[in-house]
């Protein structure tokens, strides 16, 4: 692994072994990378959790960090994102985590530069952290992905977390279903309703409503859509003993999941944050450890 | 102390005690702290001196701090305060200092959060590290609060300088006066004339015109504020020779105080900062060995 | 010297001085300052190279960063430069390198703040450390100045570079070209045809025209400002065989300069990005360690 820009590129070894070195770390392992290498999180897009994520595993790690301002950056003078990235690379730095609005915008930069690339996030597309860090939940869970159902539901057609769980969870065994409204559906086959997949799933990950993504078009109305595709509190009652509630954050409260659920016994959402360090310092260190 | 939020829940021993450490950090003692802790300063308002002396206090205590940009963070896409701040705890957050402008926005946190909160400033409600630092200022020049004659003037009702100064200068003895043109006079006992104190008192605490708070509503001009509510140059001359100058800035030059003055040698505007990080270290330091 | 703010109070042994040192750091020497200094990086106009490179100087001299965002600072409430630099000076900030819109921003500071100065860019006018960097590529491709012939092309009457630049490399022994549109020519007398430098230069300078600086006044398009005076194909190949291609960034790609030879054989532009941060390095160093 040179790079980590989406998940369909890692073997299900590779992905165990990095399931398996972040739980080391979750469980006080430190560092063994030898030189203090200079990491630089370059954020195109508003983030709290993934950008501070990253911030804190670079920081456990022991390297330094290199701080980026994108809205007072020469991308405001023009420059091409590919420019930015080989001025870094003659800074010195030496990884580079990404969001950035445009999908595949790695495409430009992998084989091309020097430093490591590490996607966090590229517009509807791809968000391998947040996958890594969802499976590593569901396997402190269940112990195997193999036969659990795990139902997705909301905006699946903006969703870059779908997209990268989606090719993940079926690669280890596991059974996802897609949940959403008709107009959300994108290329996945998708069901339309949630009361179809409340009682038999493990998991139930619910995924942001990205108004910011809708340009002004809103299918339904928040209560509507809470009704229709929402976990409520009705909902929640239904599920499994087993069951667990994610979600990749931020949440709406009351839109995609009642406000109440947010912090209930069977929710593991901010456990997810928690592993979101880990699996940050697990691929950051592979990476590096490999160009040693 | 499990978190700093106002100056009304201190007691005085504690208020010594903290201006007691902060007199010995300025002193060059070390920090005692036995963790590298995790502090983020969450500024949801603009500020210089506040946000950068906590930065500095957090380096001399030696440890780490976690950047957050509240413009560019998921504050964007509707994000709670309590959200932000279960998500820090989440990533590993020990400490975290908030300014933000709603009133009271720690009700929302205290007990429910397990980082250290600490006030940075809410609203026009309290600024307590901004108390202390000028409590410092006005102990190292006189020794003691008892009798002396702290006169807080200008814009009293924006004031959360004013509130949390009040509540500390008087439990520890001293008399206040607050001096301010009737329309910003708020729940306090005002004098309406500078000129009833200037010769009697031993602080002239002059506040800053917060033309931001104002909506557009100048009750006067910049000039005639000057005139009746400013520290002019003429009415410095009248000032008891022992009686300091203290401003906790940002500072209006010649509309609060005249420009010639912020560097006269009664002027303690700028030992006031100095102090400030000395207090920021104390107030971290004793809250985290707290918990230790 | 104790601040750096324009190339013209260098003399030539103190500039052949840090150019040596920057040598030296690019080779692997590590510094020699006893105390962790704080500086910190006070950009009030965009910059991704600049900023970067400077916060990668004080990591590798093992100095403390204080953050500091101009778009979210007290200057929102009307605080001078003056004293805003006062605030970190008290704060206990050692070195403040600052960009500002206006120039000669530092005659206000210069002499009358303790914390070092160091000009990262004033307005249209100085730019020392890109102006030190240009001199460290040339003197690393040629050995010495002494009669090499350097054509500055582009939009003089706007850059603080060719301004910086100018000065230095004439006092150093080299010939200096400046190539632009009439309009543009400013103080200098200049040529108005690049076909006159292309075939004769050691070195082609080549400036980025600042659309940001123009007020909307564009006096060509894009497409004729290339023909007429841009670093075309065709114009490269009749550059002499060790002529070399610089650019201080960022750059405009087919506008000052044709996409294709960004990375060509002859181009330095990324090794000027590389030597910024020794020369960064060398210059803090030296200005520190005379304070000692």
């Amino acid at each position: 692994m040179k790079n980590l820009v989406s998940m369909k590129e890692l073997s299900i070894e590779q992905i165990m072994d990095i399931l398996k070195q972040a739980q080391a770390f979750r469980e006080g392992e430190q560092s063994k990378l030898k030189q203090k290498y200079t990491v630089s999180n370059l954020f195109f897009e508003p983030s709290t959790r993934t950008k501070m994520s990253f911030e804190m595993a670079v920081r456990k790690l022991h390297l330094n960090v290199l701080p980026f301002e994108a809205g007072f950056s020469s991308t405001l003078k023009g420059e091409t994102l590919y420019d930015t990235v080989k001025v870094l690379e003659s800074i010195g730095v030496d990884a580079i985590v990404i969001r950035h609005e445009q999908n595949n915008f790695f495409d430009d930069l992998i084989e091309k530069v020097k430093p490591v690339i590490i996607n966090g996030g590229d517009g509807t597309g791809n968000h391998p952290t947040q996958s890594l860090l969802d499976l590593l939940t569901i396997q402190q869970e269940f112990g195997t992905f193999e036969g659990k159902e795990i139902s997705i539901v909301g905006d699946i057609a903006h969703s870059r977390v779908a997209r990268s769980n989606a090719d993940a969870l079926i690669k280890l065994g596991a059974k996802v279903n897609f949940v959403c409204p008709p107009e959300w559906q994108a290329e996945f086959d998708a069901i339309n309703y949630i009361d179809e997949v409340i009682e038999s799933s493990d998991v139930m990950m619910m995924l942001r409503v990205q108004h910011e993504r809708h340009d002004g078009k809103a299918y339904l109305t928040t209560e509507s859509y809470h009704a229709a595709y929402g976990l409520t509190v009705d909902r929640e009652k239904r599920m499994k003993d087993s069951a667990i509630i994610m979600h990749p954050g931020p949440f709406n409260r009351d839109i995609e999941i009642a406000s109440e659920l947010i912090e209930v016994d069977r929710s593991r959402i901010f456990k997810q944050v928690e592993n979101g360090v880990f699996i940050r310092m697990a691929v950051i260190e592979m990476i590096l450890k490999g160009r040693e």
